[in-house]
């Protein structure tokens, strides 16, 4: 996600600038092939340019609104996940019966917040298509990460072992019926959130909302600059230019943002945001001396050169 | 559904090519008529293109927005499938008490999991008007498959089943009440899927939003060369040919995208979803030796041709 | 509910036709008037078409929008119904603890499921200001619709008598406190499904939204021709009526879904839901011998000359 | 609420009149002097009337959008309170244990009712900053008027007497935990309905939206007939007037929607809709009785000369 | 927030009036090149300024709905804020069954109104960025203050600190699972509130859409004077002036709101309803002698200026 509120253009739409200079080439060659060499029957003047640009405007008008649509439903879920990773984690830090728990072993409520922080970790590697496997190892130690290993989503499985802790804590006398019900709720909401990037994911656009404007504001691209020459002469580069900027931006900038967790720099802040929830949890837990490396891990949450991950 | 990112436009809209050579041909007439045999009178050169233009766009972008929300609306659904799906399997393999479980027959756990591995593919069918008890036998079994052939609506009957054996459950004491209910609340998830589908499957957009786009999109074009033919002379059909092309394509988009579950190359992928729901399910469940034909269909899962069903 | 793919326009429309035959008469008068005879003063050549189109049209698009929304809510409420209605029958066969049950009376179970029955019958009663107690008498017997006569408010005493065999069903000990409480919340669906289709068909639009675009497209059409005619001459009744068609349509097409259960054929086809969902539940009852007359009923749920009610 | 079909103009926009009338007189002198007078330096000829009118028609497109969201959130809120009165009627009469009630004071579901019954009276009168005293004093009787006059926010009082009640009934054992909870449940509903109602009602649109549109649309008005009147001579009135109330039109019709809580004729019908959920708790409750003076407020809810409060 | 009706232009675009000026004499400039001293190749003429506006006012417009959607967002979180502060309020005070309670503490009911009394104003203190540790100190005691101290996230601990208190009322049997896990359930709702306020003040807008409008507005404004000064001679400052006010405007009005919780004075009156909700919750208790000090800062909740903050 870029944060930075100034950002050279050349960074933001390195694509654009390519397309941008053959089509002023096109646009000087035309002004002067009818301008100079006066050959006129190059004009188009009576081309309705109005009505084309208003059906192209609408056009991606609908697709920012679709794009922006899942660009902040993928933004939200994470903020949900936030929010109910939190919630999960005060619910198995007060609603435990911890009096029970055995001495000799990490307390259920502990290993289940620190399942709770695994979870958003290995979320983010999966939707990144990346191995969550050393994620898992820090975090929970080797043989959970090795038993994770099988699992082709893992994710899924992580809530299924979780659901198997809180089983044994009920089995413990750690939890009644009630209690286990409230919390196995929140797990189902984990579940949600997790298909709903899925889908987002894997789901892209129609094709053909893809596919037609970009033929259409080409078209339109090449086809200006024969509309405008009668008229504006030598200062149709200008004009020109600046309208193909507009429409090739607005085409860039809808398609950028419609596939929010495709690792470039228009993603969902997965990486910041799985530590935020790292840090809050074991804040939450009391965890009291964060190892060394945590700390520099999240000195990195600060934005690199006006981007964050 | 489409994935591929590039498809040639002869597969995306075969039903436009023949309209637009039609048109074409058209244009071209009106040119030469025009400019060659100089019958002057076919001009409408006063025709006011523009606001046509836009009053046309914006019907179309309207239609274009309720179409995209069907089929957002679909893909949700099914996504809250595979949601459900997995919390649901979940719910059976952590919260029944199976301690209890007779050893002479599959536990009751599986049972219900297989249950509902079979519900998304019986969904599938019952929303392509397919029968589904081929579907069933090979998951559930012979006798189940029979018993279901007596229903019409054979979705609702296999929730109507698993309720009978959530029930079966507690009678025989592995689940209190507050469990049961917790479960039956998500049965009544994937009866508001299943009716939501129906609905979609069976409401079509209002036939006269389908009705009067086709209509005036057709009046449009087959006046467009008339007006534009005076100041373009013979570049008429160019100009004319690329703006009826932009209509005559945002015409077919939203149409096509407006049913999402009509078997075409537009259709929510739910071949694709209930074989992943499948493969998922039986990972949780822990069903170690997949028969070799399940591998072979998972192979299916992938893009044929840049299509998924 | 219109569901044929073509309708003969004229069944479609037949407030549109009368008001397009006065302007195509005026248009040609006009066009007589100022190429005829001459009337030059007639022409009204600078008056801002363009800028009145989009505005009209922006209008428009809202209302549409804001006419879909109602006409999809309401379609959505009756699935929702349906989905509810098959939830709450499920509870009712599996919740109970039928074990109890005196056998020298109809089960409780069926007799809410039958009560279930009623329900959507008495409904669409209720919102089409028809009287349901033959509906009811012919489920639920001649007892409880006599019953039913004393009350204004049908489908809301409905579920008070709901509620009442509930509770009779916990005092006689089939039900406990918590399987009881999760029936109950969704009997609150059913008056909150009740409570916004009231609401829908209580509260037009805003009476404006109504009656300004009615003066403004009339006011553009009878314009229309006296821009045009300068420059379109013998042509304008052509241009002019097909752009008044335009905007009349679009005017009619929202006016007409806006109100959708007001028995006309743009309803929610309320009667072949709740008859869907007898069949339905009468299947998940296990109801064998349906007879005879319901089957014929049931073969009316068949779309009738291309609308289904 | 308007409800009439066809309203005289001069109710709808007594507002509008004046600004019209003086637009109109302006529009005839411009017309004036550059025809009769010849001062042809008036004309503002190549002034871009088009980009300005669909600037102004889209924000004002935007703006109607927002208030009629508003419009409809309120009268949906209001929906869901008669949904939820009935539906906290029907939990108040069949939940509680009726039996345990002590033969000596009003049974306390029939108090709950009542105070149910009061909820929306005061809720409206809170809203339309009216005292609600004489109202509670005539349903629940004097001593609990007295002591709700001792509080601010009378409704969010009212919910935690309501609480009160049902802590009573728990502790003559007429409810338990679990009944108790899931009726609370609805309570949080209606504080929630009570808290987006202050919502709309304390925050207007942002200020800007109902700023910019008003100058931008009197800067239009003013500026039109200068644009047109070569053009258009001595026709410029009538053209000019009737694009200046197309907008000064749509700018009126969404400020109005936009307070839905404001005491006009434009508001969510409070008073009928708080007397029909009397009429429909006491039929509920079974009040045979219905006073005199009740039967006669309950004719006031007919829509009087077109509107109902 | 803004609430006052009509506010100086001035005190609203502080900024805008710095570019309007430079803008206004650059178009005089222009006039005067043109028409005094005839440079003709100044103008653009044939520049097609309509569809250029019409993009703009549609990605404007675009803009400006994302915008509203964030700002109104904000606004019903905080809405949602103040309900259930004051459900949790009321279930504190009613479903604890506080004869249990010791005398000699104050009892736990009464400390759980005052943490939530507590936890709007730590909420608006950590999204506007402050300490909120004074505020905590005059409503919860030093003690607290200082264990807060040691939070990052201090929200979020003191949400914990309110489970933590349940689990202690439970442990001394004033609550059963069952109210202890409804009332849980509304504390994840106040986390909930709390990510999604975090979500939109950590996510701007995609800064595209900051990015592309400002230049855009920009380069539209430079080039409006050059392309209508042949039509309107020393006319032209008038005309443009007035188009580009309406667009730098519109640009200001969507940037303004999209950031609602960011000190300034379109900001969502947070202090406002902090104090809204004490006050309330105050009551709700029963506070009797609220302390002077109180009253003044309620006297402070007074929109100041025409602004709340």
């Amino acid at each position: 996600m870029i944060v930075r509120d100034r950002l050279p253009l050349k960074r933001i739409w390195p694509q654009a600038w390519r397309r941008l200079l053959i089509l002023l080439f096109f646009d000087c060659t035309v002004a002067v092939i009818y301008t100079v060499f006066k050959h006129h029957w190059i004009s188009l003047n009576g081309l309705p340019v109005a009505p084309l640009a208003s059906a192209l405007t609408i056009f991606l008008a609908f697709r920012t609104n679709a794009a922006y649509g899942r660009w902040w439903e993928a933004r939200s879920l994470w903020g949900q996940l936030v929010n109910y990773s939190r919630a999960l984690a005060r619910q198995f830090l007060t609603m435990l019966d911890d009096e029970l728990e055995p001495k000799d072993r990490i307390p259920l409520s502990k290993q289940l917040v620190l399942h709770q922080i695994a979870f958003p970790h290995v979320l983010r590697c999966h939707l990144r298509k990346q191995t969550p496997f050393s994620e898992i190892q820090s975090i929970l130690g080797k043989d959970i990460a090795d038993e994770m290993r099988r699992y082709k989503n893992v994710p899924a499985a992580l809530l299924v072992r979780m659901g198997g802790l809180l089983k044994q804590a009920r089995n413990e006398g750690m939890l009644d019926s009630f209690r286990w019900a409230a919390i196995d709720e929140n797990l189902t909401v984990l579940a949600n959130i997790q298909g709903a990037c899925e889908r987002i994911k894997n789901t892209p656009l129609p094709r053909q909302f893809d596919y037609l404007p970009r033929i259409l504001v080409d078209a339109f691209c090449w086809l200006l600059p024969l509309a405008l020459v009668q008229d504006l002469g030598l200062m149709t580069p200008i004009a020109s230019t600046l309208i193909s900027f507009t429409f090739i931006a607005a085409d860039l900038m809808s398609r950028e943002i419609s596939n929010p967790f495709d690792n470039t720099i228009h993603d969902t802040p997965m990486t910041a945001l799985s530590r935020t929830i790292e840090l809050n949890l074991r804040e939450e837990m009391g965890d009291e001396g964060l190892p060394r490396e945590f700390r520099k891990q999240l000195a990195e949450l600060q934005p690199v050169d006006g981007f964050v991950f």
